[in-house]
């Protein structure tokens, strides 16, 4: 089907994806451009639809996807950046069911991280450190918001992502065997000997994680020798996402 | 003086500093909101004026700088985000010439860095795990940008940033004893005995360090068992900013 109307259903349809409420009352959230589109593709996701610029290669997926050929212009109205690329995806949201058992290994807790860029690129590292999964609290971005997205570089398709109240899991965590650790301020500076079976919080860049977050975990403070007070959430996530995985046992 | 228009040439002229060609004509910049005045006063920064919203407090500055009170609407008529705080500052930008010598210790190279959120998140990690100095090239993002400083939380009061042409002062720096390092994808994974000094290259997010730099420079590659095959540059710059001042000799 060709679209040259931004006045199209489909289009306007698509382009609502931006707000919150629309993603998730729809269960759908857009990917845009070639690297997303490929990641979820190649992850198995499942492509309601898929607009492509016309004149440029449309990927091969099921047979079940709608596929759209559009104006430049109808592109531009879809997309969250201002020069997108060739391509959008309307993408179905996975939605993952809290575990019975979370899986062994390295799980991320974001507690109140705001910021979609933060919560895309710690989701990046999380992904490149080889976490098991991340676990949200309710207040923290949505992943699949199209910053987020962008700023994960398609790192949330790679990795389970669950969305909770966080003291109770970690509560469950704790009885499994997990070692609740969570980078603060006032934390010590030694990391305690870790287990096979860690759960790493990180909380908000202003006002770190939730009090009765913090009873739960031991604190963990990064050595900073200089002047700076603090670090980015992001930041700070990606470098303590590299040492504990570091020193994990295997 | 209390101001409540904004066409107000002293309002006209402070907002006008959002552009980068203003800000350099003039060597002036904006500080925004009560933790980066508070750090371009403690750091001694030349403040040319202070505009307070009516009725906050204004901080003991200078006999020379020129204090303005003005409504909640001037001050929104100033500044770059949506919501700011009650003050805002008009800052002469420091301007360091090159050094005749960099000074010793680990010295922070950016090549064409130019999301100023990026930016500024490198700065803030450079000053927290005690960098002497960052180096930028012509193409980076200027620091002094609103975002940026935002994004560093006033390290760029702290460290002295120069700008030029790297790949000359990578080989002025290699003649003084500097180790050249960069992170880059296909390095090495083992980081190499390091001197008392060390030169650390963060390329730009989409193509990282430009030929003439990368090959003066020794690669190294942070270990990722994962499955993303990259980090954001400023996480990935703050891992490489983590382990390298921990293993440098004191």
């Amino acid at each position: 089907m060709f679209i040259e109307s931004r006045q199209n259903e489909r289009v306007k349809a698509a382009r609502a994806l931006s707000l919150n409420k629309e993603r998730h009352a729809r269960g759908l959230h857009r990917a845009e451009g070639e690297k997303l589109v490929h990641e979820a593709i190649a992850t198995g996701q499942n492509i309601h639809e898929l607009f492509v610029e016309d004149g440029f290669p449309t990927p091969s997926v099921s047979a079940d996807t709608r596929l759209h050929s559009v104006t430049r212009s109808v592109l531009e109205a879809i997309c969250d950046t201002r020069t997108p690329q060739h391509i959008v995806a309307i993408v179905q949201t996975p939605s993952i069911a809290l575990p019975e058992r979370y899986p062994a290994g390295l799980i991320v807790v974001l507690d109140g991280v705001q910021d979609p860029g933060n919560a895309g690129a710690i989701l990046r590292s999380a992904d490149a450190f080889g976490a098991s999964g991340v676990l949200l609290s309710p207040d923290c971005a949505d992943p699949f918001a199209d910053k987020a997205l962008r700023a994960s570089m398609g790192s949330a398709y790679h990795l389970p992502i669950w969305r909770a109240d966080i003291a109770p899991e970690i509560e469950r965590m704790k009885a499994a065997g997990f070692l609740p650790l969570c980078g603060r301020l006032d934390g010590a500076e030694a990391l305690p000997a870790l287990p096979r079976c860690v759960a790493l919080v990180i909380g908000s860049e202003g006002r770190g994680a939730s009090p009765a977050v913090l009873t739960l975990c031991q604190g963990y403070r990064l050595h900073m020798p200089g002047r700076a007070e603090s670090l980015n959430a992001a930041v700070a996530a990606g470098i303590l996402l590299y040492q504990i995985s570091k020193e994990m046992p295997v």
